[in-house]
């Protein structure tokens, strides 16, 4: 176990949507917050729309294609839900030869992919963190 | 309608978690993070620890007495989950009153309530909201 610092900023909170033009107006009107326009992001599986708030981003996340990585999470959670929350970190080599060395699963074949920001990704097993899908961003 | 921003920075991600030990062990160690105490908050009917990230804060939550808001939720989902985030707010009454008017549901009486951090908050409805519990704090 080491004492060093890994994860940073908070680079955003995915939300899987059943109605991606419904919540981005009410992003955009009930809550009141900037909300920019739908991007498809065809190698994702998803169509994204973000939120800048001040410190960090929202993103709703919606099914582009058959198949789209979270067509069985809406299936499973039809109100929509939080997908994922992502962690920037410095060197995502190295983050994952740490989490590999704590035993904790990272998923896929453990090789970065290029996520929907154009850099390093990779996501870790649920199950190893409470629940909660966390995406390691490289930046 | 209205086009003013009414949401700031998102405040914090609460996460519940089965186990408040390894949780915090796991995010100091594991993923390397700004990890605090344990601090009780029976008014609140959970034990939280802080976690400091450079942007903004996650909550791990775990509950604390017979009556613990989080304790249905972790029956749900014993492996623990993404519980709520929160929004800041500069006047949550007026935050309320626009909701409302948009035809959101705010939990309880909709009087703000003393929140954790000794703020002012309020809960929104989940099924309003793609799924989400979402926080407002007055800051």
């Amino acid at each position: 176990m080491t004492e060093e610092v890994m994860i940073g900023r908070l680079n955003h909170v995915a939300i899987a949507v059943p109605d991606l033009q419904a919540a981005a107006a009410q992003y955009a009107n009930t809550l009141g917050a900037k909300v920019g326009a739908p991007q498809d992001e065809p190698d994702h599986g998803v169509t994204v729309v973000f939120i800048e708030l001040p410190n960090t981003k929202i993103e709703l996340l919606y099914p582009l294609g058959g198949n789209s990585p979270i067509r069985g999470f809406l299936e499973k959670n039809p109100s929509g839900g939080i997908h994922h929350m992502c962690f920037e970190v410095e060197d995502i080599l190295a983050a994952r030869d740490r989490l590999r060395a704590e035993g904790a699963r990272v998923l896929g074949d453990g090789e970065p992919k290029t996520g929907a920001h154009g850099k390093p990704v990779l996501f870790l097993h649920p199950k190893d963190f409470n629940g909660c899908l966390i995406e390691l961003e490289q930046v």
